[in-house]
């Protein structure tokens, strides 16, 4: 049960979004902007560091969804989901997207300002500034919103169906 | 030296804002949302909430400002600073404000859906659920701000006037 009255018809952030609005839109437009919005990172890879740093934290409703969008999104890589469910960064992914993968998990752990020998190494296989910015920043909103979602301990019915909420964040995205 | 190029005479978070503006809206927003907005939490007591968390996350830019923040608008509680500085709850402070700096403190450490007897008893010390929402919201924020601030490795000069920069959030707060 959650901590605090939420519509019971709604799982994990859809419930809070619906429930305290006054926060909700500058959630959804920092979603919205982080993963949409302009990047040298395809959407496809942002859905999966989101999905990767959720499983990092624990948090099933965030993992599933994301995971969902990203597995949708990465069309014949879809596979690289399930690799991430487990924990594992895709073997057959690029060097370059394991690094992001790795300096995401970095942030996550918190506590640490970077390794400057992942850093090096990232900027050598062609990561720039805006595309460490952004993994970096994503992994920092997924520490907020896995957080909120699990502080309240909103729920996650048995019967939730992740892949059509995967499909919808692929397709519409976190425009109100 | 940061791990992305920012202005050199910017610090911290002020720095990312500054370089990134297409997110440092969105980021804007939402600390102004969840700082500033309607909350049945004093300023002063979001203020002092953020502060702890970065504490706990040694992320000593937000710490020392949000800290300076505090103090300014704490009036005679302003000593509360100096004793979240050192990571200990203000033995001085109400139970209620207690029990909220300790939820935020399980929500910083994350993994974790939450402690139903620190919620109960909240609730029994008369925190409802706006009260327990916005706690939860403002210890996740802080999780991302720091994480954001430390994981690109941004400045914090050591003539930094912390006490300047504090006061100016108090009487400002975070509209661009």
């Amino acid at each position: 049960m959650p901590h605090i009255a939420l519509p019971p018809e709604l799982p994990g952030m859809r419930s809070l979004l619906v429930q305290y609005p006054a926060t909700g839109g500058p959630l959804m437009a920092l979603a919205q902007t982080v993963l949409r919005g302009p990047s040298p990172l395809s959407i496809a890879e942002r859905e999966l560091i989101g999905a990767w740093v959720s499983v990092g934290n624990h948090c099933e409703y965030c993992s599933r969804t994301h995971g969902e969008a990203a597995r949708v999104l990465l069309g014949d890589n879809g596979f690289w989901a399930d690799e991430v469910f487990e924990g594992t960064i895709p073997p057959s992914a690029s060097e370059l997207l394991k690094g992001l993968l790795a300096l995401a998990e970095q942030v996550r752990q918190g506590n640490s300002r970077g390794d400057e020998v992942l850093i090096t190494r990232l900027k050598g296989l062609g990561a720039d500034d805006q595309m460490i910015h952004d993994t970096v920043l994503i992994a920092s909103s997924f520490c907020l919103f896995n957080r909120y979602v699990d502080g309240l301990a909103t729920t996650r019915p048995a019967t939730l169906d992740y892949p059509v909420i995967g499909r919808r964040l692929a397709a519409q995205g976190y425009s109100s």
